[in-house]
C-alpha cells in the first residue's frame, strides 16, 4: 500500500464541495441557500468518515466533534462555509477540511485525545448576502447582536426569515455561548490571500494578527479655474495637493514597520481637460497588527493633510468613517504551531493578515491563532483561486501535530 | 454739459445686448437664432448711430464700416456676438462694442480718417451649437473649410441650413475672402478672462501671443490588488505612480517661463477603498505663447512619465490627443498698443493669452493684435462675469488712440 497523499484527499473533497455552488464562474455559495445545504451534506459526510460526531446548531454552524473524556476541554478550529459571489474553492471552505483530515489521519494513527475537539463550518463570514457576518463565532462569544436578525438580503428576506427556512430556531441562538473555561483555544487554517508566503517560496504561515484597520474620507478644496488664463502662480490646484497626500500616505506606510496604507479611490471636480480641479475627495485606509501603531498613523494622516492643504492654500476636511481594532494571535498558540512546524522540520515565516476572518470574532471567547497557506499569485475572491496540495499536506500534518503538542502541554 | 462717460455709455448698450438671451441665468445667444437676430438688431442700432454703415456678410458676421477715400486701406476690429450656455454680457460682444464707442468719439471729435474701419460682429466663436467655429474669420482669411456646413446642431440642424434659415446663403462663402494687401491690421479687445491684470491693479493689457495648446492622456497600468494582503514593498500602484507625474508636470510649468500645464481629470480603477490602484489614466494639458516651448514640454511631459513608470514598474501609455500652434501677435500692432496707451499716460502689461480667439483665425489674413481688458476675480463664461466701467472707458480711448496711431503712421 502506498502513502496517503493526504493533500491531494484535500483536493478531492474541496473539488466536491466546489460543486456546492450557484451556476457561473467559480464558487458561489451564499448562507441559508440549496447550496449551502449541499456543501453540509458533503462535510457531514467527511466528518462522518473522519470518525466525528456531526451536529448543526441554531446558527447553522455545521460541528463535527471529537469527544474527549467526560468534563474535558474543547479545542476548536475551522472556518468558514461560505464564499463571495464567483469566488474560488479554497477560502474558508478549506479550513473545515484540512483539521478534519488531519483528526482522521491521528486517528489512523492511534492517537486517543485526552480532550474534546470540535471542527466549525460558520455560515456566514463573508457577508455577502446579509449586511452583517460573523454570527456563527459571535454566538459563541456571547457577542452576537440579536437586532441584525432584522437585516434584509437584497430580495427583501430577513436574516431570522431566511434561518427559519433553512430549518433553524434563532430564539435559541443565545443559548449558544460556551463558557471560556471549557474551551483550549480556537485554530483556524486559510489561504494567505496575498503573495507574502509565495514570495517566501514557504507552504505554510502563522498569523501574528489580524490588522485593525481604519479608514478616512478625505475632501481637499482650492479653487477651480480656466487652465489656460488662471496663471501657474496663483492657483488652488486641489489635485496637486492630492498628488502630495497621495505619496505622503505611501512613504508613512513605507517608512512605519508593519503599516499598510491605501488611497483607493479619488474623485477629482469639475473633471475637464482644461479645468484646474477644484475639489478633489479620496480614501485612505491604514491597517496595521498593532492599533497604537493604526491610530498614529491615522494622527500622522491628519497632521500630514493639514500641512500640505495650508502651504497650498486648500481647504481642508478629513474624517474617519470607519475603524476596527486589530486582534492579536495568542502568544501562547503562535509558540504552538512554531513548534508543530519545528517538529515537522519547517522554519515557518511570522506574518499578519491583513484581511479580517471569523478569527477575529472567536478572540472574544478564548485564546486564537492561524495558519496560513500558500496561495497563487496572492489570488482569492476569485475563480482562479489556488493552493497546492503540498500546502494542504503540510498544513493538515501541523494541525496534526499542534494536536499532538496539546496531548502533551494541554 | 458733463463730460460724457464712454465706459458707462458701453455698459448701456452691453445691458440692452444681454437681454438678447435665451431665458435662465446670464446671456445664452447662439449663432442663427432669434437672439442672434435680435442682437444684430441692436447691434445696428449702436453702429447706425455712430455713423457706420451696416451689412450682413454671407458669414452671418455684421459689419460696421466707416469709409474711407476710395481705395484706401481697412484696418479690421471686433469680436464675436456669441456667447457659451449661461455665460456673461462681456465676452465677445464687447469687442464688437467698444470700437464701435471708440469710432463715434472720434467722429464727434471731429477726426477723418484717410483708410477704413470696419468693426465685425462675427457669429460664431464659441462653438457651442455647432462643432466648429470661427467661420467668420476664417472665410475672410480663406481658411474656411466648406465642409463644415455639414455638421449638426444637437436638434440635428445642419450649418447649413441653420444659415439659410437665417436668410444667408453658404454658396457664397469663398467670395468673402480678403485681399491682404488692403487690411491694416486687425485688433480685438477682450476681456482677460484670468485674475493677472486685477492682482496687477491694470485696467488694460497687451496680448504677446495667443498660446498654443497641446493635451495628451496617460494610462500608467500597475496591478489592482487587495490593500490588506498585498505587501507594500510588492504593490504596482498605478495611482501613487499618476501622483508623481501630476506633481512632475506641476513643476515643469513652474521651473519654465512662459509654459503653464494642467491635469484636469485623472480616473482610478477598480476605484474601491480597499483596492490598491491597478489603473490610472489621466489628461496633461500644456499651453504656451511659443510652440517650441510647448513641444519641449511635451517631450519633458513623455520623459518624465517614463521614467516614473519605469523606477516604478508600471506600463505606460501616452498619446498627443490635440495640438493647436500659438498665434503670436504682430510686433508692430503690440508696439502701435503700446505706444497708444503711453500716448494715455498709461504703463499697460503684456501678457500672453490663454484662451483662443477670433485672432487666432484672422491672423492667416493680415497682423493681429489683443487688448486685453481687467475682469473681476478672473471669471468668464458665467453669469457673474464683470468687466468695470473705468477699464471699458480706458479701453475706447486706447483705441480711439491706435486709430489715431494709424492717421499719423499708417
Amino acid at each position: 500500500m502506498t502513502e496517503m497523499d493526504w493533500g491531494a484527499l484535500a483536493q478531492d473533497w474541496l473539488d466536491r464541495l466546489a460543486q456546492c455552488s450557484e451556476p457561473g464562474a467559480g464558487v458561489t455559495r451564499l448562507p441559508f441557500t440549496p447550496e449551502h445545504r449541499k456543501a453540509l451534506v458533503v462535510l457531514t459526510e467527511l466528518m462522518e468518515q473522519a470518525g466525528l460526531r456531526v451536529s448543526l446548531d441554531a446558527a447553522g454552524t455545521l460541528i463535527g466533534r471529537l469527544d474527549g473524556p467526560e468534563g474535558a476541554p474543547v479545542l476548536l478550529m475551522g472556518s468558514h462555509q461560505d464564499s463571495v459571489r464567483e469566488g474560488g474553492a479554497y477560502d474558508g471552505i478549506m479550513g473545515v477540511v484540512l483539521p478534519v483530515l488531519a483528526l482522521q489521519k491521528l486517528r489512523g494513527q492511534g492517537a486517543t485525545l485526552p480532550f474534546a475537539v470540535e471542527v466549525l463550518a460558520f455560515a456566514d463570514e463573508e457577508g455577502v448576502r446579509f449586511p452583517t457576518a460573523l454570527m456563527g463565532p459571535r454566538v459563541l462569544a456571547g457577542q452576537f447582536d440579536m437586532a441584525a436578525l432584522d437585516m434584509v438580503d437584497r430580495e427583501g428576506v430577513s436574516l431570522r426569515a431566511a434561518m427559519q427556512e433553512f430549518g433553524l430556531e434563532p430564539a435559541a441562538l443565545p443559548d449558544l455561548g460556551r463558557d471560556p473555561a471549557q474551551i483550549l483555544g480556537w485554530i483556524e487554517a486559510h489561504l494567505e490571500q496575498g503573495p507574502v508566503l509565495e514570495n517566501a517560496a514557504a507552504p505554510l504561515g502563522i498569523v501574528t494578527a489580524i490588522c485593525g484597520i481604519e479608514r478616512h474620507s478625505v475632501t481637499l478644496t482650492g479653487k477651480a479655474a480656466h487652465a489656460g488664463t488662471m496663471p501657474m502662480a496663483l492657483r488652488r490646484d486641489a489635485l496637486a495637493g492630492a498628488a502630495e497626500l497621495v505619496l505622503a500616505v505611501e512613504s508613512l506606510a513605507h517608512g512605519t514597520e508593519g503599516l499598510m496604507s491605501n488611497v483607493g479611490t479619488l474623485q477629482v471636480r469639475p473633471g475637464a481637460v482644461n479645468a484646474v480641479p477644484g475639489e478633489v475627495t479620496l480614501t485612505v485606509e491604514l491597517r496595521a497588527p498593532s492599533d497604537g501603531l493604526r491610530e498614529g498613523a491615522g494622527a500622522s494622516l491628519a497632521r500630514l493633510a493639514r500641512e500640505i492643504a495650508k502651504r497650498r492654500g486648500l481647504e481642508l476636511a478629513i474624517e474617519r468613517t470607519y475603524a476596527q481594532p486589530a486582534t492579536p494571535c495568542a502568544d501562547q498558540i503562535i509558540a504552538r504551531l512554531s513548534q508543530a512546524a519545528r517538529e515537522l522540520g519547517m522554519q515557518v515565516p511570522h506574518l499578519p493578515s491583513g484581511a479580517t476572518h471569523d478569527t477575529s470574532a472567536i478572540a472574544d471567547l478564548c485564546p486564537v491563532g492561524m495558519l496560513f497557506l500558500r496561495c497563487r499569485e496572492g489570488i482569492s475572491h476569485h475563480p482562479d483561486e489556488f493552493v497546492d496540495t503540498d500546502a494542504m499536506s503540510l498544513a493538515i500534518d501541523t494541525l496534526g501535530q499542534v494536536i499532538r503538542g496539546y496531548m502533551a502541554r494541554a
